[in-house]
């Protein structure tokens, strides 16, 4: 029984030790070349998966993703008694609440005005509205999008959620599936997208979305870049559907540098900062995951291969 | 008994049918056109007054500013018996606390860095820190600062205060006076100025201060522009001791085309917008001031002309 590890050195350095003393049991192999009897892999910790590399490895029960998405696997190529699991780590959910909420309140506050104005040295205040007369809604109710609005509610902001089957939350205007979804819009004036990247939901923010919105609503957009028609967005923005947006993905990324959203005075563009999966609490995530696996008891993270996370 | 009113034609409309409904014992005189015997002034409604203005009216009690604010009066030609107010409305402290959260949180998340990488088309994450890992510290601990570490604190920051006498609030670490100030500073990443203008914090944000901060330190000032030394802070920027800025309000205002603080790649700033004085509430504000005044009771806003605020 053996993990095999195919991800970078730095992560590396802060997982072997980690798995040496939690799981002395499980040999941590740094490559394909430290596998001495492939019948021995049960276990592969990986971003993205070489090709043919589960048919090298019969014995394979378990994928870790050593990052919080699995859109980047290819579901239909690994065989149905392979488990997948993603690393929820306690990090993620404040890293992401504090970049929606500077996302919210640069929306909230007209940001990308005054970086033009300061852009043009233009001294010109506009209103300031409370964020009690603001209607934010969160797409996406999983871990990320419940610390969103956990940020969200003590500050006033009049929220919505929407997710894929229904949630009740204490103070939140709930939606749920397709029919759910345009009276969701219809109220949003700052629309926060923390959706898993799926079949059903890439492209969803596309020009049928944006015109469901009401007139100069906002997007905060930390999902996936493949969520985002990009030309949709640029033309929302340039008939005044759309007033900003703040993004952190793009599709592809890095953006090519000739792309019209480096440059649209609109948008504000961060390169897929939003969080980052920490080695270190990736590793205990990793080490519980195998552990729940071998007692039997329900592995955290576990993808659900038919929803797609 | 009458209230003489000096200011815009806008807030006069809003003002004056709150007046006669609330006060029909105390006229509104909008201008001093509509004085007819300067006896009856008992009350001004301002933001600046006049040259002499004092003098004309010797029945005068009580002048309200019909801001937040009292460092535009000159105290000294003001006759002693004069009270001054200021209008503390509770707007004010939802728009500020989410003018410096947007602020903080931009300073936490590196937005400076991220849009200066937008300029140049440059696709480069940084390191996410967690915010349990940043020390915020808040320059006063009135009104606004309260209100700002109402907001700061669910996010796990690890939070202190200043002020000029001792505070005490769960959960922040606080300072007082001028002994107090040095060791606030030294354990502070990220500093807010919330200070009343006087003429004991006029310049408090000098070279020195800067001195006191931790290397990387980062500014949001939405104080008055003259706490700040304009040139201490650029000097600071320049020199890797601050790493950032957030800027509301500068001195002059606006500020002038050539100043380098427009185009200081590491300086958000906008042009006096964390907060403005809702037209209605301060009518209501001012209203409850001369009816507190009236029946002998503390004045809401009530200024220590000693103090200047």
């Amino acid at each position: 029984m053996a993990l095999l590890y195919l991800s970078g050195a730095e992560r590396a350095a802060v997982w072997r030790p980690i798995f040496e003393r939690e799981l002395p049991d499980v040999p941590f192999l740094d490559g394909e070349a430290a596998v001495a009897d492939p019948r021995d892999v049960r276990f592969i910790a990986a971003w993205t998966l070489p090709a043919g590399i589960v048919e090298r490895y019969p014995g394979l029960e378990m994928i870790l993703s050593v990052g919080a998405g699995v859109d980047q696997l290819d579901f239909a190529a690994l065989p149905e008694q392979v488990a997948v699991a993603r690393m929820i780590t306690p990090s993620i959910g404040e890293m992401m609440r504090d970049y929606t909420l500077l996302g919210v309140l640069a929306m909230h506050r007209q940001l990308p005005r005054y970086l033009d104005q300061q852009r043009q040295k233009v001294w010109k205040a506009g209103p300031v509205e409370l964020a009690r007369r603001r209607r934010v809604g969160v797409l996406g109710l999983g871990q990320l999008g419940r610390a969103t609005i956990d940020a969200l509610l003590p500050l006033g902001f009049q929220l919505a959620g929407w997710s894929r089957t229904p949630r009740t939350i204490a103070g939140v205007e709930t939606f749920a599936g397709t029919a759910g979804l345009r009276p969701f819009l219809s109220r949003t004036d700052i629309l926060v997208c923390l959706l898993p990247l799926t079949p059903e939901t890439e492209n969803i923010l596309d020009a049928d979305l944006f015109d469901a919105l009401p007139e100069g609503a906002c997007l905060v957009h930390a999902g996936r870049g493949r969520h985002l028609d990009h030309d949709a967005l640029l033309a929302a923005l340039d008939r005044g559907r759309l007033a900003d947006a703040f993004l952190d993905v793009t599709d592809p990324e890095p953006l090519p540098a000739e792309h019209r959203l480096w440059t649209h005075p609109q948008v504000i563009l961060t390169p897929h900062v939003a969080t980052v999966t920490d080695f270190e609490e990736g590793a205990v995530c990793a080490v519980e995951c195998i552990r729940a696996h071998l007692a039997g008891r329900p592995v955290p993270g576990r993808v659900d291969r038919a929803k797609g996370y």
